[in-house]
């Protein structure tokens, strides 16, 4: 879609330093939780007798969020079986910028690399959907993703007064925590299939927490009701259509605590049968870092709005171009995604307080029986 | 370099029937050669014991011109082998565009792929070099590479008044020959231990035969002696400096038969003591397919002009790009790589008879000692 490309570049040619502190918040959930998946590690039973090991990124994106923890897994795992080769294997979909994750891992980014300070290691891609067999069975003993398993496989329904099920109700709600529901079990059971005996998954997921406090949604102006309440202002200004605005829906689930662990806990499941057990589960609240920079350091409402927004836009533009009719000609797309994110801006530049994508995750580390 | 993704852009922009064509004949290469492939996998000589195997495709490019190959390799394997997972693992250099590989593999172009056709397969990309170890010891069974090892990991010098070492003599052409040897040897020690025992390895690349042909050096006229020509004349008229034009050198050794095979029959060489046996090699040349389509069909030299330098653009002008001084703008450094190539493109549309890049590759089958 030409207009998500355009504000791909857009975003690209603000530079490394812009990039860096878009995904400082995604980066600070995966380093925060870094013990888990050294624990993890040293809760992996097996003798150093030279088998292969491998570990994953699933959802990698560009691997720059995650490379810390990456060196310190690595690191771990290659003291404790030093006669182990190791295989890390990053992952997304065809689309993802394989380059960039390749330039990022092999040291020819400004970001410090691994692969020089761990011998006997192999780095590869995939971009098999997780939704399927990326491994072969027996194969992996560590499979870590973050921050992507809330996409679903399938939009299965328009929701009829909001974008995200997160404001959804009635069957419409229950369609899509039905489709997460699959998606999840099925998500599981390939990485079941997929994990050597004792093997561990450690999985970061955006969800809902015990207090009902998701990405967000933690107190002040809910983010999602936002994104809601300016498209509807562009539907009842004429702007897009009452069919665009039904259309558009982010092909997400937020999943609870309990949706998250049911297919762990109940005996009768599939994922249970199949010898997958839950370890342990957590939730966590992290604080926007624009947010905080607003109300600790600058107090800005101007910029915090011009900072803010285009984090918001990087992962969420998709989703209101994917509304509109592609009927439209591109640059008239173009435009009224503009004027959206604009109008956005304009809401937080005038009552900047509240607003905050806060993130909040709920924090599994999973373990396959050893037999 | 812009200049550089300029052409990319150029080239791309032109649509998918002109990338098929740019890369006919790579394709061809491979495709009347998949025998040799089959036959190794015939030869290889281990039950169906559920052992995983491992095929890669080593200087991938976009995966596209070997995907007919594949599809035919991972057949016969999976055939042979019903129980025995398997994985195909594309390699390039990290600036390779994978995600294009990866949405080729997957069928999301209108190139036809094998994934849906064969089950229990599993695959990967790398970035690693492959002169260094891509792969753990002893899991690779099928190692293929077409069209890739004459590039050098290192230029040892300037060539006087040549761009490529085929020009070359004296100390010039002997520093691209030991650079070149190295080279082979080192791609060959790494491969040797990354294969199984009994693994093999199916390698074409560009070469010089046993009648002194080399890639467009087939008896009409000469190729790289016309990028050289034409080039001259740009440092004669004071378009390139003297430095410039002595600091442009392809990064590349063309190998003889001799060279290619000295590792597997020397005994005292590392390759063959690491237990690297050569099963055959033989030499081919595959005919252009613009100077064909110029001779047997339309017989219009502004077409064959038109047609014929591009292709021959695509993988050189990254070689001018790289001679001109870093100190001139980008737009006059564009301005004169343009103006080589018209030159280039005058001189086939004045005199086309004899033009032609026929490929000329040496073709190796090598076996890993089964203990």
């Amino acid at each position: 879609m030409n207009a998500v490309s355009s504000t791909a570049r857009d975003i690209s040619m603000k530079g490394a330093g812009y990039y860096s502190k878009a995904t400082t918040g995604a980066k600070e959930v995966i380093d925060n939780a870094t013990p888990m998946v050294l624990g993890a590690i040293e809760a992996m039973d097996f003798p150093d007798d030279g088998r292969l090991i491998t570990m994953s990124d699933m959802g990698c994106a560009d691997g720059g969020t995650s490379i810390e923890m990456v060196r310190k897994a690595l690191t771990a795992m290659r003291a404790k079986w030093p006669s182990c080769p190791l295989q890390m294997v990053y992952t997304d979909l065809p689309r993802n910028d394989f380059s960039q994750v390749f330039r990022i891992i092999h040291g020819q980014t400004d970001i410090k690399s691994y692969t020089s300070e761990i011998d006997n290691l192999y780095v590869f891609a995939s971009a098999t959907s997780f939704h399927q067999n990326i491994f072969p069975a027996e194969t992996l003993y560590l499979g870590f993703s973050a921050t992507a398993s809330h996409y679903i496989s399938d939009k299965p329904a328009n929701i009829t007064d909001h974008v995200h099920m997160v404001g959804a109700s009635g069957s419409e709600r229950q369609a899509f925590e039905e489709q997460g529901r699959r998606d999840w079990e099925s998500f599981l059971l390939n990485r079941t299939k997929e994990l050597a005996p004792g093997g561990h998954l450690a999985l970061f997921n955006f969800g809902i927490d015990e207090e009902g406090r998701y990405l967000g949604h933690t107190g002040g102006v809910s983010m999602f009701d936002t994104f809601n309440e300016v498209w509807a202002e562009l539907r009842d200004a004429g702007t897009v259509t009452a069919q665009e605005y039904a259309d558009t829906n982010f092909p997400q689930c937020y999943r609870t605590v309990e949706q998250f662990t049911a297919p762990l806990t109940d005996e009768s499941n599939p994922v249970y049968q199949a010898g997958l057990r839950l370890k342990s589960v957590e939730t966590r609240v992290v604080r926007c870092p624009y947010e905080r920079d607003f109300t600790e350091n600058h107090g800005d409402a101007e910029k915090f709005a011009r900072e803010y927004i285009p984090t918001l836009r990087s992962w969420s533009e998709m989703t209101f171009a994917s509304g509109l009719s592609p009927d439209r000609p591109v640059d008239e797309r173009i435009a009224i995604l503009d004027g959206y994110f604009d109008a956005y801006e304009a809401r937080v530049r005038e009552a900047p307080q509240g607003h905050a994508m806060d993130y909040v995750h709920i924090y599994l580390v999973l373990q396959k029986a050893d037999n």
